[in-house]
């Protein structure tokens, strides 16, 4: 493809996420969550544009919009492109989008001659990648994966919607939500391209690169109990104070997890009671650990817990840590993962950077069932959650041309590999 | 008194701290903040015991409940008891009540020879001495002293409420503040027993201690400022974690009280925007510093804020201090203070315990326009501020004793010096 037409299909992609940025909750901001009716009107715009690639469109019964190109024969398994359409609260315009309008785009550029791949073409817009809306990750992609849990139906947003009355307003059947998982025999693979979330990239001055594994978060909430006390009357000697105890655990967690080239991020954290002058009695906060390996990380996180009650143990405090989440870490797929080095490469760079995924993806869930690759677009300073999100139309080309080279490099093996 | 009576009488005072326990916000504990629908009815039953000593009632326009014995003449100027009703979160039961509820108990005490004394004798009930609610302490009792603030009208408390909205729904009349001031011509003193709210009494096996002077606070609202990022994608070199940093700065609070021998309190702490998975990119937290003078508290205050702004510099956060309340220190009044011993003499202790006040109290206002003295309590553990807090009946009984025989002590100089 020329690089003109290269990019007038990226401007195309960046017009599209400016104009599913509008499709929002938040005045003069970004925020689509799950089963919301901005949900609703993002799927419809993404089916319409999926429709225009060629596509035969559907929407599944965990809220995931899909669109499918039949192959050199009807009913075909198929290889999966895309990413999410939902968003963290007060969003950027590329994280998830990007992946789903990238993968509409190379659709439509395959279309013409879709009857000469050996597999089908679909592309996945999944519903709930951020868990915004009811504090759960990857519920869209869980469901494709064949592992929604039952216990998810009765989870409740802010406003005490719970996920099925949410599904039943959207125009789902929760007693068909097992409907919505795939099987492994009809599919090829998924391949994801999204935004880095990280500054690798722009340092060592590349548009893309390719993902070596995703690490799985744990993620965990913790209380230091101490004792509640007048601030004024309580003499040192007799404090137990709970945040000075908290204030030496968060320092430790930053200490042990650079030590050990792992993260580990205090990101809530309260003292109670929260009087002025009151000593704390008690501080409640999260802890999220992430590590290339899961063993770095389930080390980095036993190496924190010791710390942390041995800190304070000294100071006369209790400490508890409660696992709320965990996730295994995901290897891409090797193969797969060659056809997106040689996408990369068809667009020069020969040896892309490779990266692990500090943030969790899609492809994590939708691993349980079929190989996974990713290939990562270069964003501005690493940012993303936030409006300053930012990535430019010259990565975005290179991110088309790429990923339709590594859909192109799928098929030349599977013939290779696959004859009749 | 015999000590039948005086036991009947202190049991009345603590099964009435445990009525007035029950008027409370917190379920299954004690919570009365200022000008709220507990305030009230805290009001409304305080008012009732006074009434029921034989006083005439009212409510000034700062919230203050009042009650009043006309002493020899009518219109005489008052001595005044007293201390709070409003409390801090999840408080105990005697800290302010007890004040209050045994002051009610001496004035029915005297209230058969009222018109003995040389002096009206009054109650009074102070709405907001520990600041609760609008992070701003000892407003009833300033109110009185004539040194109300024109821009407290406008804080608001974590709703959004101002003390202008709050107190005209608690059907006062803002205009009419100046009106809860007192004269200092109308005023012979100010006596206030309270719990130690230390150890002190505790360590010295003695039931009551004279209060020799009161530490004058110095709080702070402050702002650890970093940046908001995601908590996976962000390399520990990218990070500008205000938790973090504002973790450095608590353990530097208690270092420096510690080596410098004053007291130093972070009570409030809490980070944004809180998710599990964002580096935090704001802290707020609160601070509260004392020592016995006030030019070693100011020095404290200048080393903490030093001591903080390096630290966070150093990890690339801005750091803001913001003044919210500053008493000076106050001594009390030597004559007044010479009844309150006489009157803790009186009960057997011949010379009693003198203690500085780690805490602030409502004596402190009042002393802008009128002597004031405390008497203090012993209770269990120093423990106040926490629903531990605990008093016995004998101490009780033999507080009782003390402020009674205080007033006398008043009554009795009074006569021999004011003599018609």
């Amino acid at each position: 493809m020329s690089t003109s037409d290269a990019r007038r299909d990226a401007q195309r992609v960046l017009d599209r996420c400016d104009e599913l940025a509008a499709v929002s909750a938040l005045e003069g901001g970004v925020e689509r969550v799950h089963l919301s009716p901005e949900h609703a009107r993002a799927n419809e715009v993404a089916a319409r544009w999926m429709a225009g690639a060629g596509m035969r469109t559907w929407r599944d019964q965990a809220g995931n919009q899909w669109g499918r190109l039949e192959g050199n024969a009807p009913g075909l398994p198929a290889l999966v492109l895309g990413s999410h359409l939902d968003t963290v609260t007060d969003a950027g315009r590329y994280d998830g989008v990007l992946g789903v309008l990238t993968a509409i785009e190379v659709a439509g550029r395959l279309a013409p001659r879709a009857a000469e791949l050996p597999f089908a073409l679909e592309v996945v817009a999944f519903s709930d990648e951020e868990g915004t809306r009811f504090s759960t990750a990857l519920m869209g992609s869980s469901a494709v994966a064949g592992a929604w849990r039952e216990e998810w139906w009765d989870r409740a947003d802010d406003a005490g919607t719970t996920v099925r009355e949410a599904a039943a307003a959207f125009g789902l059947d929760p007693a068909r939500i097992t409907e919505a998982a795939r099987r492994p025999e009809d599919l090829v693979g998924y391949l994801e391209l999204h935004i880095e979330q990280g500054p690798h990239l722009e340092a060592a001055d590349r548009p893309l690169g390719v993902v070596t594994s995703i690490a799985g978060a744990r993620r965990f909430t913790g209380r230091v109990v101490g004792e509640a006390r007048h601030a004024g009357g309580t003499p040192y000697p007799k404090r137990r104070d709970a945040l000075v105890g908290a204030s030496e655990v968060v320092l430790a967690v930053e200490r042990l997890a650079v030590e050990r080239g792992g993260i580990a991020t205090v990101g809530r954290l309260q003292a109670h009671p929260g009087g002025v002058n009151v000593v704390p009695g008690l501080v409640e906060f999260s802890l999220d650990v992430r590590a290339e390996h899961d063993g770095e990380r389930d080390a980095l996180v036993e190496a924190i817990a010791a710390d942390a009650r041995r800190l304070c143990t000294a100071r006369g405090l209790g400490f508890e840590l409660a696992e709320t989440h965990r996730a295994a870490g995901v290897y891409c797929d090797a193969d797969l993962t060659a056809s997106v080095v040689a996408g990369i490469a068809a667009t020069g760079d020969a040896d892309p950077l490779r990266i692990w995924s500090r943030a969790g993806h899609d492809a994590m869930a939708v691993a349980a069932i079929t190989p996974v690759a990713m290939v990562f677009v270069r964003c501005a300073d690493g940012i993303s959650h936030a409006p300053a999100e930012s990535v430019t139309l010259s990565d975005v080309a290179t991110g088309l041309d790429a990923l339709e080279a590594a859909v192109l490099d799928v098929a030349t093996r599977r013939a290779a590999t696959h004859r009749p």
